[in-house]
């Protein structure tokens, strides 16, 4: 992978509400600031971005893409889907480009039925627990340089 | 934190063989020549380095760098007592300087018994699947920067 | 909470075929029929009603009732999803309005996997197993007055 | 059911200290009020009322309101035998009138050993998470008129 | 033992409604005429008879019939305390006098949670599914004589 | 069920990829090809088609095929939301034209989390691991002739 | 039944060294002297013989007695097949002869791989813990006279 | 494969009672009738037939016919084995055939016992649920031809 | 606390059998013994002591002791209810003075069901292993001085 | 145990089919080869050899060459059977020779339900991982010599 | 054990930053002070200290106290790996000294992962939740008098 | 391998007080008579030694006999680390001599806890239950010869 890149984000359910649910977990910025940001520090890269509450929604986003919009790398919050849903496991193992799990919190320190990853075998490398830098250092990982 | 942070980066068990144990999974460079370059890549940044495959050193160190030493931040490559320490979570539960669950490979890829951490509940955030560019990966969330 | 409401009625999966699907069960009325009957019972209240198949259309339901119609309490049948979607759980913690657990049958007394509440911990209180009377005691919960 | 019962309350450990008891989970009335409350509002019903902290006396209870003193319904609130007693389950599915499930909290927010109700399956409906309502919901369940 | 001894029976919860409770599981006689019969065809041996609600009366039982009425043997049909009680699995261990688990129905072919029996890996032997009959059972096997 | 028939085939996520994904289990033919096959082999049969990644609005197919469509019978792959969805497995059991459930590859030999089918036991009956023909003996079972 | 039957008894895996394995546990007579023992007993019944260590042979025997020799009840010790056997709960339900699982030891109070029955549940009764006496008291069962 | 094969069909315990053992869920047809039926309907496969009640003859007839026999496909029927069987797996993995798991039933509907398959990961194709026609279905399956 | 203190000590089931009761395990004192030997060591404190059988009294003892007769501090050994009481949780967190959780035997080192107390995380404090010392130790306890 | 010595070897099921059957698990010489490079090895000895895929066969051959044959030790490989057979574990306990559990193969690096042996806890000792070598370190363990 | 004894105390990880680490849990006092004070009220008895983050250290402890230094009890607070450490429990077992478990905090009270003790079944007793005061109670304990 | 090989034999926890501790169990010799015995028996081959309670050092050991000291195999009893350690597994993958899992006692026949090796998976064979043979045996299948 190159310094100029285009890199899919795409956000799952109540991802959409980031900045208002809950900020003392999740951070007070929308992910339009995040996205702007993002840009901005990343001028060479092009970024696409899609949310959606719809599990299946979610699999059609990373369908397209990787297989059509010919996007790179893919950072994927899959929010509460993560830990339920063999459907988008699937659509990551079924494109070739790299997945990356990406969480606004660390998982792994709150409820119980947050610890088991069901995408986490599909993906090619997991961040969790830096609020909005999570996908910086996601855009990082996928154009790693050292 | 700043643009100047002195950091530890501490490896467990059986990081010592890095480049030449299971290339194919770990990669081909040893931790020196990853070292070497990431003091290149964050010239403003000071790295002190420890590895053993003692458990109980590995709790020393992270007492030693976060209380004694002044590290600012602690990356933590726990290797195999990531799955089965009790004890270093309650060592890093005890300092208050963030540390970081670093993997070089996708843990959540591999056997049944590494999907389950018993650090990552007491650590900032979890980086994991990305070689050697995960400890680069912990030093950019160390001093985050969005 | 006083005595003139906005209140949202969201159902879940399978819940438009109330009425035809297993009657022993779900009993013999359609919804429309509930919610006419609920409106003439409360005519003081306002109700909003949504149902969906799609688990994230529900999600987006809840959103929408509780932040943008100023639905002041929400009643919530999930159906199956009840018993498996975090996401469903994470988007009744992201508002702050009042959500009640429903259920036409009890549960309880139903098959192994059903007696699993995923968004029970998420909900304000639960009613199963009254039939249509459950939608009627969530409306004299959401308006105590004991 | 009519306008008028006869209507048992059984309230099981613990629920003697109501009021003074935890009362951020449980409030601050002590069951004489709530249950002199609920014959103002229901002046109509009868309303038989016992409790124990012993689950064989519940179980005497049961039988004796369904079999001896002509109960149309009972509500039942069995504290932590919820979780616990298969003889409780055994007593309510040995009686034919209708008993329900009332707690005052939600449970299912609460310590997971509370997740399981060992008697859910053999009552009628459940109510959880109004507080003293929990009762008056009860009441309604019971002489539904939707 | 011998050809006269004095046998205790002891029931658990529920079984004061023997004979009028589920009659499709526990038949139709209620326990004066089992009892009745027993005395009838073994009139050499004497019965002592207890029922309670109560788990710890039950163990009360247990511990008087043993060691204080000198019973030589027990017939107890624990009911619902069966598979939740580790009290009275203690009380069984700490009497010498051989304690005989009984159960009307086959509850091996019953609900999952009435499989485990927490009190058998006290009692001498077991016997279940005879209807009545399991009691005459019990007398007989206390009796042995082949 | 006769000779001529209107059958439903109803595939779930990721499915629109077949063909192209992971074709050493999946096969190398997108499902317009196996579908003509079908056609072309069963030629007084009458095949709806319907594909989607969402689970509800695979709720919705069934649904709509077996009530308004008038199918008599319904084949369903449905992809990942087969080892997850109650959901729709209530919609099967909701509807009273038999649904098969079926698979391309020999689930049982692949993923533990693939060994589990909620949809199992609502469905008439399951073929899994022949690849395209799973669909072909699926007609054939609908039209059973021995 | 009546005062003359024709009973028929089948032993399991390693019950033909009964008399010198583990005598402390199974104690020290043959199984020919217990079946002599019962003939003696009950002059008037009529007994069939058969062991197997063979798990299969143990599934004819019973299909055999109950089907061609006209068995009105079996007595089935299955030993270590108890645990494991799904095939042999199946021959007892394909019979509609009431078959009893009958056990020398008190299986409860064994190892914790006997404490679950698979063939219990297909069983009309059970009776375990009386060394040789289980066997008379599986015969009073069949003949039961209460 | 092509047009003209010789099949093995090898039955578990209890299927020489096909006919008379619970019609209800088996059907009413023994085997004999089913494999005329069988050869009448494909004139051009030789089909080959065994059953036995005992595990290891079941393992001896996959290695028979498909080393000995020359069969070039095997229906196998496990019955009670299918959920216990390691040796029978191993069997089927050590021959090259295609094995395929049949089922009169749909095994994932009845008791929670038969929802785990032991032999299923080493089958090639499952087919379940459609009583007599599950056999015919596997002949299809073997001589796929879409 | 002081020098001068009240204190409850309370005793579930089968505790009054102490001094008879497998003494290997429980030692050769009836309580009495050792409540006279606290009162010589401790002449300064005021000891209440209550003992039953019977699961709800044991929690009326806990309130009755903390909330009326004035303890400042109580010794619970609840014996098997340590494992299965919710009730008893429940009770000893609705008081506010101090419960230890007291055992004569190390109950760690005994039965697998009594390694998981249900009353543990109620209690201040535990001491399990001492015999009658262990009511010593609980003594000291509630007096603590270091 | 002396120098010359009368040991059976007791094959199960598949191990019929060894130098064929996955060779690169089992290696490519049938056991005559073995049995024979055995016997020229240690000339001293007697070996006594039996193979079955029946799983009832095997306790007999146990019982057959402890109890009758006079064998001083008994190798056991019994195959699949090892991990399901509480039968054969109980017939192994039943005799006083040392049986060895032996396989050829690692079975911990292979499937999870290989894991688990039933029989291991009834036999003196364990190999396994060495291929037909693990039948000769048999032979070593049983006249043990350091 | 006498007036006067030799007392060994090991602290396991972390314990060396008692005072510092959450000192709402574990309080205020470095161990020195609480050695300090123990030796104070104690001055018969001689303590022994030990402190160490590593596993094998400890074992290497508990062995040089019971095997060389003559200690006559030992006091154990393993912290974190009282949870994990079967090397600890064989230590404990090896030695015959009386090894008491010690705890500052009440651990049944915190995290699930800390409700289990791997150790508790070798020591002598435990003693949990009493502060630095647990470990004058095994002192108490060690040297009991009642 | 061949006659005259370079053996390391590693010891972990406890085993240094082999021939004291617990010998019914573990013998009475302690290893150093062991390790003489082997090298008397083995004159041509050359035994490195080290026994450490420490699991890293363990580690270590593994390490650097495999990688410096040119062992050709290693026998590898690594107590009571063997259940816990994943961090030792990993150490014997990255290896690539042959490491054998050798046990003085039938570790299957011992505590629950002792039935799951996590480091059974990462060896080439495993032998357990011969004593101090254990270790000759080991050294046989290092240099395998049937």
């Amino acid at each position: 992978m190159g310094s100029s890149m285009k890199i899919g984000i795409i956000n799952g359910p109540n991802l959409n509400l980031l900045g208002s649910r809950e900020p003392e977990i999740y951070g007070r910025d929308g992910f339009e600031a995040i996205l702007s940001a993002l840009q901005t520090r990343y001028p060479a890269h092009t970024f696409v971005y899609y949310q959606s509450n719809i599990e299946g929604e979610l699999i059609d986003a990373v369908q397209d893409m990787a297989l059509r919009q010919g996007c790179e790398g893919i950072l994927l919050n899959a929010g509460g889907y993560t830990h339920t849903s063999v459907a988008l496991h699937d659509a990551i193992k079924a494109v070739s480009v790299p997945v990356l799990e990406i969480h606004l919190s660390q998982v792994a320190a709150r409820e119980e039925f947050r610890h088991t990853s069901l995408i986490g075998a599909a993906c090619r490398g997991s961040i969790a627990g830096f609020g909005k830098d999570s996908y910086r250092l996601g855009v990082e990982a996928l154009t790693s340089s050292l």
